[in-house]
Parts: C-alpha cells; structure tokens; sequence
C-alpha cells in the first residue's frame, strides 16, 4: 500500500488553511469525519434527537466493529467513553488493591495516570513504582522481569508516551506481565492511529485510546478495549442501568460485554464521527500510515537537527513520530506562538504533564512536531526553515 | 415574558419535520445551537482541534457563567461532564459511607442512580431506604423529617422522575436537609430547562442535569453543580491532571473549584452548543417556559382523559410537563411506533427504569409524551386525535 497524498490532501480540508503538524494533539479531520458528524447533528435537530440514532443505529452500532478491526479484538471487549482518560480510568479504578501491593509504571508516564496511581495508593496502601529505563531511555523489559514478585498486581504504562517520540516496548512488557498473570494496562493514546495495533501480539489485558489524535477522529471521543478473560472479573468503578441493569429491588446484573464500563447516555455525533475516521485510517492501512509518519518524522528530525541551537529531546532507537525538542535561549510558548504566526500548528508539553521523566532528563517545556501521514515533504522543509529563522 | 410562538417555531428547524414531544428525552434543537456545534467542528476541520479551541476560548469559558446564571450559583461551583450521570456519579461516588450509614432516596428513583446505592451499600455496607410518598404520591417531607437520625449520610432524590410529571418537593427536602447538615443530592434532569431552578431556594448541597432534555442542548452534555462549603470537602471518585495537578513527584493538589470532577479532554463542540442552548433559555425565560409547558401538558392530559381506553399516570397535584399514560390492550411500543408513522415522536418507560415506583404501582411500559413551550396547540389536539384513533 501506498499513500495518495494528492488524495489524502484534498480530503483533509485543514491543509489548506494550516501546515498541522500537532497530531498528537488533534489531527485535522478528514471530511468525510466532518461530514458525518455535521450531518447527524442536523438530523437529530431535523427529526429529534432519539429518532436520529434510531434511524442511524447500524452505523452506531458498527463503530463497535471498526473498532475491534483496528486493534484486533472482538467486539464485546470494546467500550466507548468520553476521552481516553475516562477508557483507563474506568480500567485502573476497577483494579482492587490491597496495603502493599506494587503498581509498576513508567518513567515517561502521562500525569493523568500517574495522579490516579497517586489517588489509589493513598486510599489503598498500595505503592507506585518506576520500572528502569535501559540505555537509551527506553523502558527496560529485563529490569521490569527483575521487579517482579507475587505482590505485583498491575503493570500500567504508556505505549508512546505524550512528550516525545519515545516508543516503549508494549509487546515485549505484555510477555512479561502474560508469563506471571499480572493484569497490564496499555494506554495507547498515542499510538492508535499512527501505527498497527494488535492486542494478542500487545498481550495487553486493557488498552485504552483516544479518537482525536493520530485516528483523527472527533475531539470527545475515547475507546477502551478489555480482554474478555478478565472482563467478567472486573466490576466498573461507578455504573448506572445501561451497565447493570436493575434486575430486581436488591439487585443489579452487570452487562457481559465491555460496555459495563460505559453510561447509557452518549455524544452519537462524536461516535459516528470515530467510526468514520477508524474505517478512513484502515482504508489507508496502518503499515503505510505508520511507514509515510515515521520517515516524515525523520526527516524533521534531520533538518532540525542541523539547525544550530535546536537540541532533539526524543529518546529511543526508533522514535515514533512526535518530535520533541528546544532551541537555545527561546522559549517553547514563543516558538509555538511565532510558528503560529506563520500558519504552522505545534504544541508544547510541560515538565509537569510527565514529571518523573522531566525531573530526570531537567527537561523544559519542550515543543513537540507531530506530523501525519497527509503532511507533505514542502510542510517539513517550511518547519524547519521557520525554526531556523526563530532560533537564528 | 410571553412566548413568541411564531419566533421560537421559525427557529426550531425539526417542527416542520415533526411533532415533537419528547423533550424529557431529548428536545429538539434550536438553529443557534446546532449552527454554533457544526461551524464549531467546521472551525476545527479547518484550522486545528486545539486552535479552534483557543480561538473559541472566551465563549466556552463563558458556558460556566451560562450554568451558573441558570441555576443561581457561581461559576466555580459547576463541573461539566459528559452526561448527567456522570455529574451524578461524580457527585455520589465521592461521598464516604460506613456501615451502616444511611442513604435516603424517592420509590421513583431512577435506574441509574439506584443501581449505583446499590453497588455502594455493598461494597460500604451502607443501606438504601425509601422515603414514602403522601397520598398523593408525591415524596412526604414529614415522613422524611421522621426518618432523620445521626446515621443517616445522604439524601438523594429526583425532582422530576423519568417516568411522568411528578414533581418531588425538592426544597422542603432541602430544608430538611440543611437543618440536619446531611448532604443532598439532587437529579435534576427532567427539571433543568423547563422550570425555573435555584440551588438556594432549593437548598440542595449538589445538584445534576443534562443539557439534552428541555434545555434542548447537545446529547452528551450534562453539569454538576457542588455547593462551596461542601466542595472542599469532596475529593472526586477518580482523578487526571486537570482535576489535580502533579506538583511534586509523589503528590498531586486537588483544584479548588467544582472543576475538580472534569477530566482534560472534552468535546468542545456539544459544550457550545450547550451554552448556546442555556443562553436561548434564559433569553425567552424559565417562568414563561415553565407556564407554557405545563399549560400544554395539562391540554394533552385532559384531550388523552376524555378518550375511552387511555390511562394517565402521572402523580401528584400539579405535575410537571411529562404525560405518562397506557392504552387498555395497546403496548406502549405499539403506541409509540404508531404515533411515529404519524409524525409524532414519544418515548416510552420501562418498568426497570424507575423499578420500585413501578413494582408499587403495578406499572406497564408507558407512553412518555412531553411537550416544549415551542409546540403549538394544534399539535397537542392531532396527538389526542392520532391516540383517539390507536385506542379506538
């Protein structure tokens, strides 16, 4: 498979307004995604708002699958939610944990977890711990076999983690964590839509996932994948009737299917709006999507890496399409401001968004390049020619 | 304040679609509201996800100012969520029960709420009692204000339930409450957007609503109000680093405001749109909505009273502008999809929905039908006449 640029352009309405190049913050939509959504919206407000997803129910019901293709799951192991944050905590809070049981995470792992794992620990004795990085800053599969003993009840990390192109090895932690039956959750919120995602090769109990970055779907949008070996033992943190139904007076009966870790009530516009960007991104073919991002990543790399004054931040052999970096002397909000300017989207990431990595590496606010597979090799060269000029 | 008829029809694209009367299932949008979500996702098609948030800042800060304005309270007493169960499991999940502790609810509670006393009673050992209804049944102050004892930890009632117009006496509740320091925690989701609400009047300590219902907002919008005193006191069931930010490598800092029961990510265009939907409110006005409503809903219950067959079933003196009824031998979904042939949107209730009031009352599924102060009464007359001729 190869990429249609030409094609891919056209359809990505914002290449003509912006060079995006912050799709690890929000992708630009493709119409169709677009198209979707505003439809829908104009027919709940046509016909009614229970009418409009009666009558587009299949749809709906088919983001289930979508879904389950892209990461190769069933679909019963799916649940929807708001964002990725509420897919993983509706996971890590249906997690039981006694007075010394071991957390083990990641050093780059995202705030929104790792306050979570703070919460828990605080209220269950449990405690938090950070599996070493290997030479290269990578996540170090032998140092976490070395952790384990029969008190760790949950391996949590980042797949690729928010504040650079770092890519931790997810599959090598799953063997791991599979070989001694410890639960392993996967937040995938950078990976999803940028690469292939294959939960049995993963060996992922959980994952969890956003639409709005690289699967350039819906901002609002969120999925959570559950092994179903373990669904049936996890009871979601909150539910209401959608995920357990009340039966009779005393009673509730959970829902066998993931779905016990959605609310009943739903965005439908936001939903019918990620099937369509899961079933555009698969159209295209992860394999090419992940091949066309990394070697655009590259080649940002390069050229910035020849600018004087830009340090690269990203750590790994292999990084993953999310450029990290700083220019000497200028502040990371200014950089973004001036490429802002100049019509190029960026975003920054703070120390405080992964702290225990910041606190390591003394990193600033960083500015992160997240370029997409519809980005043009002209967009590259005009970023770094920007932040030449910025840093010169 | 009169209503403009005329007005408020020209601007409700779906009547000349439909007859609708489900508003406490979701009312039909006004224009402003479904152009301020489409130009919004259209915005963010064009330039950016995060750009179009920056650029729209000023109006989605203002959605705060909207709710409060709605309510009377103050902006940093209100979280958005992604539905009004979520603002009430936020809500109930954060509060602490022991064994024993008693939680105080309505027989029409619904489903939702219910199922989650249930979880929490058997994970604390908490126990769930009924506060019994008047002859009328309608929730008996008194027979609360005999039920107060120094165990009991929290009220938590409807105001409106899901399943007819009884409206619960929410403020001598409150009042009750308050004398007592219990917590109270009101759903007041088929209330919010079709009568005035008034957090002090009503006394309530937390308070939930959707924006779907009769504030004709986006489905997958809901808010929770957290009164001041109390909500300092509240840590929410689960975290991310916007509700606490990580200061420090072991420590996270709840935020001071009600916004400490959000997460990051959310969907910008449905909170548009909400605010849009509380600003068309307040401008024609909740009393003169109130007065139409119910003035609309007491011609449909007296039109559906004088036809041989039906059976209404709506509680108390003067209930709210939910008509619930059955028809002798005609199921509630045989009824409903007739109805639809014709062009007329209802819902019905399940029993499971409200399973106590039901079980109590010996309820089938019923026909929910409920009008908004932008229906006319032409309509009303052609609902009567198409029942007329379901029942006949």
């Amino acid at each position: 498979m190869t990429i249609d640029l030409v094609r891919l352009r056209a359809e990505t309405p914002g290449t003509a307004h912006r060079i995006h190049l912050d799709n690890a913050g929000a992708g630009l939509m493709p119409r169709p995604v677009l198209q979707a959504m505003t439809g829908y919206l104009q027919r709940e407000a046509d016909i009614g708002g229970y009418e409009a997803a009666n009558e587009a129910a299949p749809q709906l019901d088919g983001v289930y699958d979508s879904l389950a293709r892209l990461i190769g799951a069933a679909r019963d192991e799916i649940a929807l939610t708001e964002n990725a944050t509420v897919a993983w905590q509706m996971a890590f809070y249906a997690q039981v944990f006694r007075p010394g049981d071991r957390i083990l995470t990641a050093r780059a792992e995202y705030a929104a977890n790792y306050v979570a794992f703070l919460q828990v620990a605080r209220r269950t004795g449990a405690v938090v711990e950070v599996i070493p990085d290997d030479a290269d800053g990578v996540l170090d599969p032998e140092a976490l076999e070395r952790m384990i003993d029969d008190r760790v009840r949950l391996i949590a990390i980042t797949w690729v983690p928010t504040n650079g192109g770092l890519v931790n090895p997810a599959a090598a932690v799953g063997r791991i964590a599979r070989a001694h039956a410890i639960p392993y959750l996967l937040d995938a919120c950078q990976a999803v839509g940028q690469m292939p995602v294959d939960v049995a090769a993963l060996g992922c109990d959980m994952l969890s996932a956003t639409g709005r970055k690289f699967l350039r779907g819906p901002r609002g949008t969120g999925f959570l994948y559950v092994r179903r070996e373990l669904l049936h033992r996890l009871e979601p943190p909150m539910i209401d009737h959608f995920a357990a139904p009340w039966v009779a007076a005393d009673r509730y009966e959970l829902r066998p299917d993931a779905r016990r870790f959605e609310t009943w009530e739903n965005n439908y516009a936001a939903r019918l709006g990620l099937g369509v960007a899961v079933d555009y991104a698969l159209d295209i073919g992860l394999e090419a999507i992940e091949a066309r991002c990394r070697s655009l990543a590259e080649r940002l790399r390069q050229g910035l890496g020849a600018v004087a004054g830009v340090t690269l931040l990203d750590l790994g052999p292999r990084p993953a399409a999310i450029v990290s970096f700083s220019v000497g002397g200028v502040a990371a909000e200014k950089i973004k401001g001036s490429l802002a300017a100049a019509g190029i989207n960026v975003s920054t990431s703070k120390p405080s968004s992964t702290l225990l990595d910041a606190m390591a590496r003394h990193l600033p606010t960083l500015v992160r390049a997240s370029p997409h597979c519809y980005n043009s090799e002209e967009e590259i060269e005009a970023v770094v020619d920007a932040v030449r000029t910025i840093a010169g």
